[in-house]
């Protein structure tokens, strides 16, 4: 068969090109923020919604009232794998029964450091999800089934994080990126608006700032991040939102070492036994800590 | 020119039909679940994280830990146009703030109903970004500037949110729809594997049970929900889940009504100041609400 194609192959390669595009926007987010920059209009802050979820991923995020910190589950809709991080062991087996409510099975339980105003969740949840690996950097010295160094890659289905050093608040402080996702969860280096504090375990507000500037704001400004916790009510924030109103970390070095030098916080209120039970994935044998005591193995 | 193509013609067709596929799966997330039901694998949960979200869609959750309500925030990044659904007065300020860093015009704070357990930040919020309406359901008796009845619908820029009317926890009661996003803000008519308690101000169970399964899991399964609380820092959940692990509503009217009758709850804590204020956009004048007080016009 032969036929006059001349309009018909211009519409042929304009639809390709189309379609690619849009495939590519669909997949990927850096691909889709190109597109909106071709297509679309709006401020500074035009992208911080556009997060180009695949259609398989999925997240929540949860919360301890008591100690402020924030939970993330992330996982994979179709392999049914997930991760956790920073789970809190008090709300182990609310985890635990919304991953099961769910139908995922838990490959993870992550921390981005080891914390001093809680204790972790990992070890408890090894008990309660059988076949959850602990996960932490290994620069922490606490003990995992799995310690991190600076990039590496965790993987669920057919998603995955990268493992990025930003030692500062704590030496074993990593910020898990999905640039898939366009998200960051960034622990304690960088809260919402402020940042860990810098004055207990191996502290150093230089080494924080170099981290904040070198792996978080060097993100693009639409990618959300996600920390560790946040003490006003707040759940996210944006790297172009802190690349602009962080009250700290927009300061040059000299001023920031000056501020994190003068913040006069308390001594952490559960510092003293969250960090030897975080040592051991949060199952210390200690008589004022008996629920952890049950678990220990 | 003439040349044969007859593999051509069939890679168009293949073409023009994925592109104007993928194309509606960006556009719409009733849409994309369509395309995911066609090309993707996994449980009944696969759809929980569809969200198509569009390109100029902003959304933030932000949360008052003293009464555990949720405030959203929802945005056009094109039009800068915002508004605020269940904002508390103890925040008006650092939500007005956030809105002003993020460049949105907030034009309604809106209540789903009226509150019993905090005061609005809705009459507080008009005075701190001026031009913003205060909205909330006519059959509240609340005063607000604009009053909404079923199927209204309340714009922001490109998006908008239908009012659909959910009473039984208050007769005012509405759940905020985006189709579009795939989500809906149910206030106390559904919370995170519960609802809204029954036994004050116009409560009926049989009304809520009806409201909810005819206004509520008639939606798709993988829409998102958010409600205006949680007390075990869940931050949402999705029609399926609920459908599937509500434990009072998944039963029978009649059991349903049994629990509810049955629940001896306290007084609620904050009910005596909260209904007077919220009848006036929270903007009550009473000795012990100084903060109010100064605010009142």
């Amino acid at each position: 068969m032969t036929i006059k194609i001349t309009n018909k192959l211009f519409l042929f390669i304009w639809i390709k090109h189309l379609s690619r595009m849009i495939i590519r926007a669909t997949l990927g987010c850096m691909k889709l923020a190109d597109a909106v920059t071709l297509l679309g209009k709006g401020g500074p802050f035009r992208h911080l919604a556009t997060m180009a979820r695949n259609n398989n991923f999925f997240f929540r995020q949860l919360f301890d009232s008591d100690s402020s910190t924030y939970t993330y589950l992330l996982g994979d809709t179709s392999s049914k794998e997930a991760v956790l991080i920073d789970p809190v062991i008090e709300h182990a087996e609310r985890d635990a029964t919304l991953i099961k409510d769910l139908g995922f099975k838990l490959v993870y339980s992550m921390n981005t450091h080891m914390h001093a105003d809680h204790i972790t969740g990992t070890g408890k949840l090894k008990s309660l999800l059988p076949g959850s690996k602990s996960v932490i950097g290994k620069a922490s010295g606490a003990k995992a089934d799995i310690h991190l160094v600076d990039g590496d890659i965790v993987k669920f289905g057919s998603h995955q994080l990268l493992a990025s050093a930003t030692p500062g608040h704590t030496n074993g402080c990593f910020t898990y990126i999905s640039h898939e996702q366009c998200m960051a969860f960034t622990g304690d280096a960088l809260l919402i608006r402020g940042c860990g504090r810098t004055d207990f375990q191996e502290g150093s507000s230089q080494t924080l700032y170099k981290s904040v500037h070198e792996r978080i704001f060097t993100l693009p400004d639409h990618f959300t991040l996600y920390p560790a916790h946040d003490y006003k009510g707040l759940t996210a924030t944006s790297v172009g939102e802190e690349k602009k109103y962080n009250p700290r970390l927009t300061k040059s070095l000299e001023e920031f070492v000056k501020i994190m030098d003068n913040l006069n916080l308390p001594y952490p209120r559960k510092i003293d036994e969250s960090i030897p039970a975080n040592r051991v994935c949060g199952l210390f044998l200690n008589k004022t800590l008996y629920i952890h005591n049950t678990l220990k193995r």
